[in-house]
């Protein structure tokens, strides 16, 4: 570990496009770049930015690091990785394919490049001996690529599906949540920043088609091309078989499914609807979620927030970590401990805690509680009391408090001569579990 | 690719063990050993076998492969990795340092080992220049130490929590579902196959706390102990507070929570109430889920079955082709789509609908709609019919059925004069969705 704090390798990266995911990926290996030095042994570091016009001001790198000439950035001796955050196919597959020509790793979240162009790239940096990666093209920070590549080679995997599309999972959820008609569950998500101006691309599913080529390609080792997927978008959902379908105890999402059957890859896109109690019914809002079902595996379900800035930035940064670990034994090779911290203690947590207490069946009996609790300084969000033959029980919910002060409250209840039961407090966690 | 598939490196592994997930790990390397090999252009094979008396008979693996003598691993040449399924501290502890004080890669599902010398471990490792890695350690099928090891470096992860002991959460869905008390949804387990005969490991929180000391030591790159780690089990949660619970809108979990906080760890074990609508809640009987928040991230979550034994074998093996892919350069570098596989078409899926229509509201309309499904082997499975106006409307869910035969039915239908709208079904998914 001394030895590769003490000069860490290198790394510059040459950044195709600086909008809202090249900014947050600069931002982040910036901010991080402590962690991933201690991390991968390696100083990563975003030396030169393709922009169309270099000479407007931008916040975060330097003015010195934009460049209009992608010339500048393949011939630059330093640059070892290209990140291509630009989209669309051209010109971003004459870049793309102009790094790996030239030996150099690329990291992409271009889905229309990878669902359109895959299998050739894929073939290029095989031949050059060189990486692509792709883990923000499908899923924002959820790790769904790393995780079909490198911990499914074993389950034979028969299927992968799911909400690959935050957008309509947003107007489906408004839809489902208000009874809004289609329309205006669209202008709402427009309005809150949640579809695009123009939103045929996501609405169509035509994005999540995208998507579910490139999970298919990698899940059944195969070539699936954006043209391969049938589509079907959600224009059509109506708010009326949203309303019978949660009569059938159902609910209606867009999904991408690729299954592998008779040898052959069948790949699709369409509004279905789940039965509520399915894993998938309650991913809401623009959450995105996938399941992989495999002989060796049952069911293994991913979600997490679809593709915002941060989240994409952060699977970038992933996949550029990953290439860098390849180039820096040690990393990924073996835990290490570089931290060293101490434990914070748990009288300092603050917690909400959920308690029944068996009391005497007596007037006065809770205002004597609540006032033990309260002289404690821990505040009481909402009681039930019901009787139960000789005595009462209570059953109380608190405001966060930190254990330290709870605890303490429940001693001096514990001795109240009115309690009959030891005092057990439960956690409730899940609202600031953060 | 042509040159990795004729000339395959040759892995040989020495296991350690072979109860359920050693034999599960043979069949699965042995089944899937075509696929491992194209994918990462080594042969694997498990060469030598540890078991305390090699004359019994076995399934599986040839009778020459079993061994009682470590060092009949240790020494031969050809073991280039060894995969420790022992469980418990000695002599688990005594074999995986002489490996890696050999140099030799350890894969281990050992959980109690991880949490009490994980940190000893990990040095060595890195002092050899050598691996271990420990996925099945943690939740079964669940790729959690690859996510949080490999994808999450740069989210900066501030909190890890979830539920990571399938048997305290069947046995509490048990509770929830039926009102049973602890002893009888216990019992139930047992007879299950769920708990084991000596259920104390499970249900006193103490085996979700070894796993919560590993993850929180990789998440926060700091050693926690199972010492570490505070824990109260399940067996003092009471049928009365599920109850209540419920009343609340809530649920009752036995989680694991890791948390960072003014630069210390605190990590512990508790049942806790949880809202209905937390992602959590919904996840039941032996299932674990592991949720990640980090400052780069809002809230990932990786879900699946807890550890059965093809489940922890698949997860091995995923360990095992990490092992190997950081020896044959290609894989992880980029996707190989060696199956080059056909397209299954659409018509020949089968798959259960659901369809709309507005119909005239005359008496024999339903019949008329009925035998036109009939006469083309579509079966309807349940309708509801309401009167709209001068139409009605005709909402059937139908039983599975290829698509070609549906779609033929489909235009049969559109052709009818007594049905008013454009049929257009939305398909029902996530039963036989494998």
């Amino acid at each position: 570990m001394a030895e590769t704090a003490s000069r860490p390798e290198k790394i510059s990266i040459g950044l195709l496009g600086y909008g809202t995911v090249g900014s947050n990926v600069y931002r982040l290996l910036e901010e991080q770049s402590g962690e991933i030095e201690k991390a991968t042994g390696a100083a990563i570091a975003i030396r030169k930015i393709l922009v169309r016009d270099p000479s407007l001001p931008r916040a975060g790198a330097p003015a010195d690091a934009f460049t209009s000439d992608f010339e500048d950035i393949l011939n630059d001796p330093d640059i070892s990785m290209v990140v291509e955050l630009i989209g669309g196919i051209e010109p971003a597959f004459a870049y793309v394919t102009a790094a790996l020509e030239a030996g150099i790793p690329v990291v992409t979240a271009n889905k229309q490049l990878l669902s359109q162009r895959g299998p050739h790239l894929f073939k290029l940096a095989q031949e050059k001996k060189t990486q692509i990666r792709f883990e923000a093209s499908v899923a924002g920070a959820i790790p769904a690529v790393k995780v079909i590549r490198e911990s499914m080679v074993s389950a034979d995997l028969k299927s992968v599906y799911g909400i690959v599309n935050g957008t309509t999972n947003y107007i489906l959820t408004e839809m489902t949540r208000t009874g809004a008609p289609f329309k205006d569950a669209l202008a709402k998500a427009q309005e809150w920043g949640y579809a695009e101006t123009d939103p045929t691309d996501d609405i169509s599913g035509r994005d999540a088609a995208a998507k579910m080529a490139i999970l298919a390609s990698i899940a059944f080792h195969s070539s699936v091309g954006l043209d391969d997927v049938a589509c079907t978008g959600i224009e059509d959902v109506s708010s009326i078989d949203i309303a019978y379908a949660r009569e059938l105890g159902m609910t209606i999402k867009l999904l991408g499914v690729a299954k592998l059957q008779d040898n052959g890859v069948n790949v699709r896109v369409y509004p279905a609807l789940l039965k509520n109690e399915h894993p998938l019914a309650s991913v809401s809002g623009a959450y995105n979620a996938i399941f992989l079902k495999g002989t060796a595996i049952d069911e293994i379900m991913l979600s997490g927030p679809g593709a915002g800035g941060v989240e994409t930035a952060s699977a970038v940064a992933s996949d550029i970590i990953s290439i860098v670990a390849r180039r820096t034994p040690g990393f990924l090779e073996y835990p290490v401990a570089y931290r060293d911290l101490g434990l914070f203690p748990s009288e300092d947590v603050v917690s909400t805690f959920y308690l029944r207490l068996e009391v005497e069946d007596a007037p006065g009996v809770l205002a004597t509680i609540a006032k033990v609790f309260g002289d404690d300084n821990v505040s009481i969000e909402s009681v039930i009391q019901k009787g139960r033959g000789a005595h009462a029980e209570l059953v109380m919910v608190f405001h966060p408090v930190e254990e330290r002060s709870f605890m303490a409250a429940i001693e001096n209840i514990a001795g109240l001569s009115v309690v009959k039961s030891e005092p057990r407090p439960i956690r409730v966690e899940g609202e600031d579990g953060g």
